[in-house]
């Protein structure tokens, strides 16, 4: 970013939106190949009225189904309209290669789904009839109090506990699950082993696999099962993680390791 | 924004995501005072494991109809979650009142609608029956291709002008209209008068209204009506400033001067 690098005193400015109803033109035509400019447009000069200059823009589509030939047409547009403004199209995902074999995995509880899962949460209600307002035993209070459960922030206790040690990697574990989302973040030459006996999934999980009739290797695919962010490190910083996270207020234990490999995130073991 | 000023090499990171379908949990409860929360987790967290340290967040919130008490909730949670990782919530217009009597307003010609107005659009269609396929003889082309083009994107023209001279004030014009948006960047004593009679609309707009029956004073309100970005400089830089959007494709014009006032942005006179 050396444009950035060469100010004395850099200044950031952002801005956000859509392009609205204007999709529908988009979606009555079936040509979906410059909606992305006017998105550009919208966000970019709305900026440079300020006296910013665009450096990156970052999109999100939703839509109801993904038509992969009309996302594509999307982020046509929106790379052509960064063309346009002179800044760059950021996206995709990223992995960091310092982890290696002998290190530790730990684990950060999660405070329950997080934001992940709730399109199966949404077939699991609708075929079995569970309420959200039922209060099974094991949970302590209405199902819907703790599927609302917001996502625990790790910001600042990862920022606290990379400046207190040489942290190699984090895996934040969203879609997917704990193993696709640790896997991401491992060199091709190394596996993680990840433990289950080492922790007991919160009650939320067992029930939603019981009533859902979800096998557990479908549960372990789409929900982080009460892992919600991982720590790779170097065992000698284990335990003073583990006690720098308890001070915090997150519990967090060691999960696994990391030996010699292919690049494979496994889970073995079962849970207590 | 110390916190980067302080850095020697300062590397940005960005991120974006959504909450996906947690939201019918919301829906169903009808609480909406987590899912702020659940949003910033989702993206600072997925930041912070690459090492970078959340400095700002901004949002976009999509729905069919808004509730101003609900998204008061939804925007509620999102700055619960900006506290929890440590960063700023960003949201919000600023002005800039560099803004004088005597300054020329230039108008930069738009390529048509932009991304405004097309809930005014649909309805027209929908209650006149005009078809997107129908060649109107003063569009030269089908209505959907004019509605569809792209926006034009002013980003590095702006940039341009604004190394090249003094440059008081930009206003993207964008939902609102003309008048609407040049009143933002005016200081409270001063009014920008805007003269009609200094361009000629392009026929997508007087088609829109006349097959719709829109009035000129609601249609001057919902689109730019050819007029997509306005620049605000000395009576001196106006000739320079259109001879260089000139060079770079861009046509523009004198649309009008500011005067001593109260903040106010009027129309006056009738295009040719």
């Amino acid at each position: 970013m050396s444009r950035l690098a060469a100010m004395r005193r850099p200044l950031l400015a952002t801005s956000t939106d859509g392009v609205g109803t204007k999709v529908i033109i988009a979606q009555r035509t079936g040509s979906y190949g410059t909606i992305g400019i006017d998105l550009v447009g919208m966000v970019v000069d709305d900026l440079v009225v300020c006296g910013a200059e665009p450096l990156f823009m970052t999109d999100y589509i939703v839509c109801g189904k993904v038509v992969p030939q009309r996302v594509a047409e999307i982020v046509a547009g929106i790379a052509e309209g960064c063309v346009q403004a002179g800044c760059a199209l950021i996206g995709g995902e990223t992995a960091e290669h310092q982890v290696r074999p002998g290190d530790v995995v730990l684990g950060l509880a999660s405070s329950g789904l997080h934001s992940n899962g709730f399109s199966l949460v949404r077939q699991i209600l609708a075929e079995t009839g569970l309420g959200l307002d039922e209060e099974p035993g094991e949970l302590g209070g209405p199902l819907g109090t703790e599927l609302a459960t917001p996502t625990r922030i790790y910001a600042r206790d990862c920022l606290a506990l990379a400046q207190a040690c040489q942290v190699h990697a984090f895996a934040h574990i969203t879609g997917g699950g704990l193993a696709a989302n640790m896997a991401r973040v491992l060199p091709p030459d190394a596996d993680a082993v990840l433990d289950r006996a080492s922790w007991n999934p919160p009650p939320v999980f067992g029930l939603l696999a019981r009533r859902g009739a979800v096998d557990s290797d479908e549960m372990e695919h789409v929900f982080n099962m009460g892992v919600g962010m991982t720590a790779v490190l170097g065992r000698d910083d284990a335990d003073n993680a583990v006690a720098l996270l308890a001070r915090r207020g997150v519990l967090a234990w060691p999960l696994g390791t990391i030996v010699e490999g292919s690049g494979r995130a496994e889970l073995t073991g079962r849970h207590p």
